[in-house]
């Protein structure tokens, strides 16, 4: 018997008023993802056959989005905002592939676990409606799960509840899942003959009851089902992400010295060993190595102009505090990146230590070398950036400007205060400063003058 | 009819001992302001007709306060600490000029809202009394509104209290107001028969009932009535104000990451499609515009040497991580002001770039600009301070020191690691820096000297 | 009648497995100090005459850090796990010699206090046994403390307990005293007829009782007991400790802006009336003095490289925010250190000011002197440190760079972005740059080349 297939139908189309934004309500972020980046990742990781995703008019951006996680998944446009049932059915052409199960999801539900995706498609194996459900604090407000005999028979929604439906505490959390013989018959015959004369998703159960048909129901936890649509759920959901973060941190051998205030990406990997001081906040593309160690008020974030580059932390080395690590940073084993150092674009070789108020842009930084406090690499020239190159072994003194293009030799020597415009041999010594005149007396006179002597 | 008339009385003259400070307790800060700062302010904003401010002997420096606030508010001085009655009647002349009503609020109550203040002074509009109560999750130690009828008949002490009123929840706030007719009458017969021969403020209600004057009591939050006599309490009334003011920012289409990390002041304002890192702190004085991105670990005051000062960020501004803008900074439309960045008295035009390890004091940046890393505006020299004028377009190279007073011509050019005296000319390149000098061999003759080679 | 002698065995030979670390449990932190130190400094305070500490086979590194905080401590090693009561008679020799009173403690169990341990030696007074117990919020899992009459007759492992039993509220926190006459005969009558063929020192209570002889309880809270197994119970442990230093600073008349985002070393002392604004992380060896304040995202650590050395801040002093305070820093009265400043190994005097983007290592600075910013003290060569010494009203011009071994006279001048090598006399002006070119027309000519003119 083959695999049964699935078909994902993610519903994005929402306008999100509610969060007074300019940016689409997928498009805001949880872990430094984006909503519907969290759903399209799930869903792979679920392997859902197919992916459909129902996006409002003119919604370029969103498409793009979807894309970047899902290059192969079918974007739809929902024109006139009819409900959600008229959403689902935007894919229409995607569903009459004839799947054996249909799985509508919703790109505002960022912290739906994989397992609970797979648990709710496989129980439209057998049922034709399997809808999700939730116990919250306060079912206020939510459409309610009426069961007979073990079974659903409908959703009821709060306002039209009788006094025994609202004391059921078993809500609708919105996921469903069709079986694909009987999804597009019922989803056609959903009517609009409410109020707001919308197509609602939610009527399918009581549809597929009448004729007859299986329904089944899968519980999640209230947390997983967290939608966002206003800026204080992007707030929760973003702490319900944390929390989940920090507990899976700590489980794979990493200390948090305090868990609350270290804030992961979704894509974030420590190894073991990995101590973490207060106050560190890590944005995507971000890995470390066994035993390195992150003091306070350390950023590392490979996420710039749009794109998630990568920031490669190696084993055994120190971090911070106040250390900045932009997209690029590639920091060796046992390397040390001291306080108010920044790095981007560069390589910072085995044991090298770059210690005090540094800008490394665009640099190689040979193993063992020494840049010393207020390093600068000149890397722009208002058209192009250029690159500096740090050879093994070199020492580089204090308060330095390196103008690239310009290639340090391994060993070589730059005194402190130097302005290097030129290669400097290997071994060799630069040094590009004034010479020091002393005027005595001057500082005296200077305070007389100032009427403060 | 006209309107009525509000006298407020605000009892400033606590000594705080518990606070163990050098600084009287009212002068201690929430939210970047000062507790009586807080009680002036949403009295003004209740529209108070004239404020009258208890203070304890030779407190200067809490009338200094006072008249920031509120230039016209008459300040009275408690010489004796013999109660609250006794302070109210310090403003005894304020009281004889005849107000319609007279409402008595707390120096170290800094978070009751406005409309409690107006509700309470309301209700003295025809009663003799009216006290503002509230239920405290622990009611033990507080004074227990004892009703009759629907009708405050008495305000007590939990020391005298019967079983039976101990298990009243409904406890006395403190804040009190008074029926202009009969105010002074009431609190002149209010007597010091008791243990610490004190005149206490309570005792107005029974005089009252006994003189067959109406009551009334409101009701509060108990987070609303909260009083500062200590360090813990101090750090509970932040909480508390922080998490209306983080609130009060996703209401307003605020992105806060991590609310619980962001410190607000009392007078932040935030434009919608600002986005708040985690681990932000925003002192007195800071206005910020759509869409102006805040990463990590910044820092924005504008209060300085005892004055609120501004900072004003522009829209679309990227800022930090690692900033930090003082008074006077105020940072134009998609500016850029990146990591290890103090802005301090100066204008960083429109599109400008300041992004890393730079100080910019007293300084005007042209549009368009670009000031390299770890450029220093050079503004002091031990006597005064001295302005650096950067024209629009100008490239700053790294590492470079502007020593003001200096003018950087539109368009000008500095070369890296220069120190610039002098003017430099619209479109002309500024260098001055050592010429490099490579002595070939040297590092490695160093190492072996260090018996290293 | 003598003073009882107290013989205080500590259990750290525990493998720590589901910490998933390369370090022993004992040496994790909290507070910046081991466990073990914990339990260490504790017995100290608590004022055991004598102290053994049990530790696994091969363990030189507990044993050092055991002896850095009780350089007379007797370490015993356990070669084979056999339990809790064979790891107590690895220290034998030590029960031998005849101490009134043995007390077991755990090194995985930091935050014991000081009372909690005389009070369960004083309990092993005139009690053969004298047991610590504990009330936790769900006492599934742990023994529990049977009692008859008023008095301990057995610890019921949970699995071994009947349904009465596990009714029990009171469990075992694991500590525990015995009366010096009797321990070791006791001791060695426990048994290993079990499933894993492990002695348990629990088995002592019942022996105890059937000898006839007396038992006692204490109880602690649960947050006093929690013992450290994994990196979330580090982590739990931390935050109680963190409470605790928090609370004893507010009580002390210290500010904390937001006291869940200060942390504290358990050494850290601060004077009255500092004020602390949130994001401020102190790690050992830190004293501040009175009326200082500390603005956010502050680090003040004393411990470099495996040691313990001082942060010695005195009073009226302005520091932060972005300040880091490094082992041997000490500030003088009024002093300020402001933002993306590093101080190391250094002195700075009273009322001298380092404002912005500084490091000053291995330097004195001298009292009212001005350091500019970006001001760089070169004190490495590559080889050894040197240090640069900074006269009494001296004035650093920004951006220079200080080249160690250097001395600044008293009341001299730096220009700004000056390299200086050789001393600067008393009263001198030094100047060490380049000599500003400026050549009009370059940069609207290189704007031109790049075809942007």
């Amino acid at each position: 018997m083959p695999r049964p297939t699935t078909l994902a139908i993610v519903l994005a189309a929402g306008e999100g008023t509610r969060m007074k934004s300019a940016v689409p309500k997928v498009l805001h972020r949880v872990g430094g993802r984006t909503l519907i980046g969290h759903v399209m990742s799930t869903l792979a990781a679920a392997g859902a056959d197919a992916v459909a995703v129902v996006v409002g008019p003119d919604r370029a951006d969103v498409a793009a989005e979807v894309r970047r996680f899902a290059p192969a998944a079918e974007v739809f446009e929902q024109r006139e905002r009819l409900g959600t049932a008229h959403a689902v059915l935007a894919a229409r052409s995607a569903i009459a592939r004839g799947y054996d199960r249909i799985l509508v999801v919703f790109g505002d539900t960022p912290l739906v676990r994989r397992e609970t995706m797979t648990g709710l498609a496989e129980a439209a194996g057998d049922a034709a409606v399997a809808v999700l459900g939730f116990r919250p604090r306060d079912p206020a407000g939510y459409g309610r799960l009426v069961m007979r005999g073990g079974a659903l028979v409908a959703i009821r929604e709060e306002k039209d509840a009788s006094a025994d439906e609202k004391a059921i505490g078993l809500c609708n959390a919105g996921l469903m899942a069709l079986g694909g013989a009987t999804a597009l018959s019922l989803l056609e015959r959903i009517g609009n003959d409410n109020a707001k004369r919308e197509f609602y998703l939610t009527d399918v159960v009581s549809l597929a009851v009448s004729s007859g048909l299986k329904t089944a129901t899968l519980e999640a936890d209230e947390e997983d089902v967290l939608g966002v649509n206003d800026r204080a759920q992007l707030a929760a959901a973003e702490a319900v992400f944390q929390d989940r973060a920090r507990a899976a941190a700590l489980a794979g051998g990493v200390t948090l010295v305090a868990p609350e205030t270290v804030f992961f990406a979704a894509d974030t990997v420590l190894g073991r060993d990995v101590v973490v001081e207060p106050f560190v906040v890590f944005g995507p593309g971000v890995t470390v190595g066994d035993g390195t160690v992150i003091k306070a008020f350390a950023h590392l974030n490979g996420f710039e102009k749009g794109k998630v580059g990568t920031v490669a932390v190696g084993e055994e080395v120190e971090l911070g505090p106040f250390a900045r690590l932009r997209a690029g940073a590639a920091i060796g084993n046992a390397a040390h990146i001291g306080n108010f150092v920044e790095v981007k674009a560069s390589d910072v070789g085995e044991g090298a230590k770059v210690n005090h108020l540094t800008y490394i842009g665009d640099a190689s930084v040979g193993a063992g070398s020494n840049v010393g406090a207020g390093t600068i690499t000149c890397n722009y020239d208002g058209y192009g950036k250029y690159r500096t190159e740090i050879g093994p072994g070199a020492f580089i003194g204090s308060n330095s400007s390196l103008v690239a293009p310009v290639r340090i030799g391994a060993g070589a020597y730059v005194g402190s205060g130097s302005v290097v415009t030129a290669d400097v041999p290997d071994g060799a010594l630069a040094v590009g400063r004034g010479r020091q005149v002393n005027k005595d007396g001057w500082a005296d006179e200077f305070r007389r003058t100032k009427g403060k002597g």
